[in-house]
C-alpha cells in the first residue's frame, strides 16, 4: 500500500507552476487530490491534472485545510504572506520564491547536495534560485572528493525565468524585428530590448554593484554547502533564449584534479548529463536541456591560468531542474524519509 | 597639404570589408583611389565609394600595382596567399585575419594599446582578433597603472562575427521558429541552431579542450601587452544577437585598487565609454554598441571572491572596433608616424 497526498500548487497557471503539476504527473507523484491555487486574477481558469479539469482557487490564507504538501511558486510577497498560513494548517511547503532561502531558520534544499538539510525543517523547505541549483549539482562530488576554494560564474539566463509574460515579450519583440527590421519594440517586462540583445541585470541592485540574482548564487551556494566562507563571484545576464539557462563556471579547487578525475566523479552522480566531446561538436546548449531534469556539463577543461583551476560549461532546464523537478524532488523526499509533520 | 594614398580592401563586399569601406568615408580617410577587391565569386559585383560605384575585382597576386595600405579581410587563406605579394608591391598590409597574428615577426596592434609595435612592421600588421581587442582596450589603463596578474573572461559573441551567411542563418532560422513553432531549422553555417540557443563553440577545437577563439584571447592578449607570462583563461560563445560581443570580465589586480580609481583611469582613456549607472538601468548592452567605435564598460564591481579582484561587462561593435575601426586606425597611424615604407 501506498499513501497519497492532499497536494496544493501556489502559482498553479505560472511558468513554473504549469511544470510543477506536469511533473507530479510524470513522476507518478502520489496524489490523492490536487488544489490548483492563484492570485484573483487566474482563479476561476481551469488546469488540467489526472484527465480532469481543475478549476483555479484564489490563493487566501483558507487555502490549504487538509493539504499534505503546498508547492509554492507565486513570487516571493505571496509566500511572505501565505506559506505561514500552510504551516499552520498542517502542510509542509515548498517554496520556490526567493522567500526564506536565507532564513537560518529554513532548510535551502538540492536533493542530489542536501538531503540531510531536510530534516530539521519547521515547516517550510525553500527551493534555490534556478541559476544556483544547476552550478552545485554538478559542483557537490567535486567540492566533496577535492575540495573548492573560489568559484567564479557568468550566467546565461533565459527569459522563462522571468515568466509567462517574458516569455511572450520575447516572442512578440523578435516577431517585430523580423517583420519590419530594427525599430522601437514594445517593453513591458525588461527595461530594455531582450530581442537580439543581452541584458547584464537580472533582479534589482545592490549596493555593492551587484544583483540580486547575482548575490543569490553567493549566498544561497555557501548555505546549501554550509559553508560561509565559499569564495563566490557571479555575473548574471538575461539572453534571448525562451528556457534553460547556460553557465560559464571557473572553479579552484584545494588540491590538484585531472579532467578525467572529475569526468569520473560526475558521471558518479545522479541528476548530471556528461556532454562533453567537443570534436564531434557535443557540448550542452539550451535547445539540449530545454524539457530535460539534468544538468547537462561540458567544455570541461583545465584553467592553465591558475594552480587547480578548471572550466565548465552547465545547461539546465530552468523551469525544471532549477524550480519544479528541484521542488518536487523534495516532495518526494519528505515523503521517503517521512518528514511530513 | 595633405597626402592621399591609393587603398585596397580585400574582401571588400565581406562583413567587415563593408564597413571598411563606410568607415575609411566616414572618417575622411585621406584616399587617392580606392580597390576593392574580392574573391572570384564576388569579382564584378560593385560597391559604392566617395559617391561612385566601383567594380570589386578578383584578388589575386597582381592585385597590388601602385597601392600604399592595403586592409585585408578575406580571410586567413588569403592573406597567408596575397598579402606577400602585396607587400612586394610596395603596400603596407594590416591584416584582419588570423594569418600572422601569432608571427614574431609581425607586430599586432591596437592603436590605443601597443601603438609603438607599429614601428617595427616589416609590410604587415595584424589586427587582433573582435574579442581580444575590445577586452585589451579596457583593461590597458589598469594594466599600466595598478597591473593586472589573471584574467578570467566568458564572451557572448554576435553571429556577425562569422559573416554575413551567418547573419542571414540566425535571421531565417529566428524567422522559421517565429512563423512555424520549432522544429528543425535550416543549418549551414553552425553545427546546432543559433536562434534561441548559445553555442559554447567559435572556432575549430584544440587538443587541450579550447577552441581558437578562446586560444586568441589568451595569446594574443599577452603578445599585445607584451606580457608572455600573463595569466588569461577564456570561454568563448556565440549567441543570438546580429552584432556586438560582450564579455564577463574577471581580474587580478596586482596591487589594491578602488572602483573609482578604475572608474577614472577608464574616463581619462581614448575609445571607451562607461556606462555604468545600474540604478538607472544603464550598462552596456549590445544594441548600445552597434554601429559605434567605442568599448562600452560597465558593471564594474568589487570582486570580493579574491583579493584584489574586480568584475566588469565589456561591449563593443565587432565589425567595427572588433575589426574595420581598429584597422583603418591602424592605417591612420601608419601616415601620422610616416611608417608607410
Amino acid at each position: 500500500m501506498t499513501d497519497s497526498y492532499n497536494i496544493a500548487v501556489a502559482g498553479a497557471t505560472g511558468a513554473v507552476g504549469t511544470v510543477m503539476l506536469k511533473l507530479l504527473q510524470e513522476r507518478e507523484f502520489p496524489v490523492a487530490s490536487l488544489r490548483p491555487l492563484a492570485s484573483e486574477r487566474s482563479a476561476g481558469q481551469t488546469v488540467e491534472f489526472g484527465g480532469e479539469e481543475l478549476e483555479v482557487q484564489e490563493l487566501t490564507a483558507d487555502s490549504f485545510q487538509g493539504i499534505d504538501i503546498a508547492l509554492f511558486s507565486a513570487g516571493g510577497d505571496r509566500s511572505k504572506q501565505f506559506a505561514p498560513a500552510a504551516v499552520t494548517a498542517g502542510a509542509v511547503v515548498v517554496d520556490n520564491s526567493g522567500a526564506f532561502r536565507m532564513d537560518p531558520n529554513v532548510p535551502l534544499v538540492v536533493p542530489e547536495v542536501n538531503p540531510e538539510d531536510l530534516k530539521w525543517h519547521e515547516g517550510i523547505i525553500a527551493n534555490p534560485n534556478c541559476s544556483t541549483i544547476q552550478m552545485v549539482v554538478p559542483l557537490k562530488p567535486i567540492y566533496d572528493a577535492v575540495g573548492i576554494e573560489r568559484i567564479v560564474v557568468t550566467t546565461f539566463q533565459s527569459v522563462s525565468g522571468t515568466g509567462n509574460r517574458a516569455i511572450e515579450e520575447l516572442f512578440n519583440q523578435t516577431e517585430a524585428v523580423i517583420e519590419s527590421g530594427e525599430g522601437e519594440v514594445q517593453k513591458d517586462v525588461y527595461p530594455h530590448q531582450i530581442a537580439f540583445n543581452i541584458l547584464p541585470h537580472i533582479d534589482y541592485f545592490h549596493d555593492n554593484g551587484y544583483t540580486n540574482e547575482e548575490m543569490k548564487m553567493i549566498n544561497e551556494t555557501r548555505k546549501i554547502f554550509g559553508d560561509p566562507e565559499l569564495r563566490v563571484t557571479a555575473t548574471c545576464t538575461r539572453v534571448p533564449v525562451f528556457s534553460a539557462h547556460s553557465e560559464s563556471v571557473n572553479i579552484q579547487t584545494s588540491r590538484p584534479v585531472s579532467v578525467d578525475e572529475v569526468r569520473r566523479l560526475l558521471l558518479a552522480t545522479p541528476g548530471i548529463a556528461l556532454v562533453d566531446d567537443p570534436g564531434a561538436d557535443e557540448y550542452p546548449m539550451p535547445l539540449m536541456a530545454e524539457g530535460k531534469d539534468e544538468v547537462f556539463v561540458g567544455r570541461i577543461r583545465k584553467d592553465y591560468s591558475a594552480e587547480n583551476s578548471l572550466n565548465f560549461w552547465m545547461v539546465s532546464d530552468n523551469l525544471r531542474k532549477g524550480a519544479a523537478t528541484n521542488a518536487v524532488q523534495i516532495a518526494e523526499l519528505l515523503i521517503r524519509e517521512e518528514l511530513l509533520q
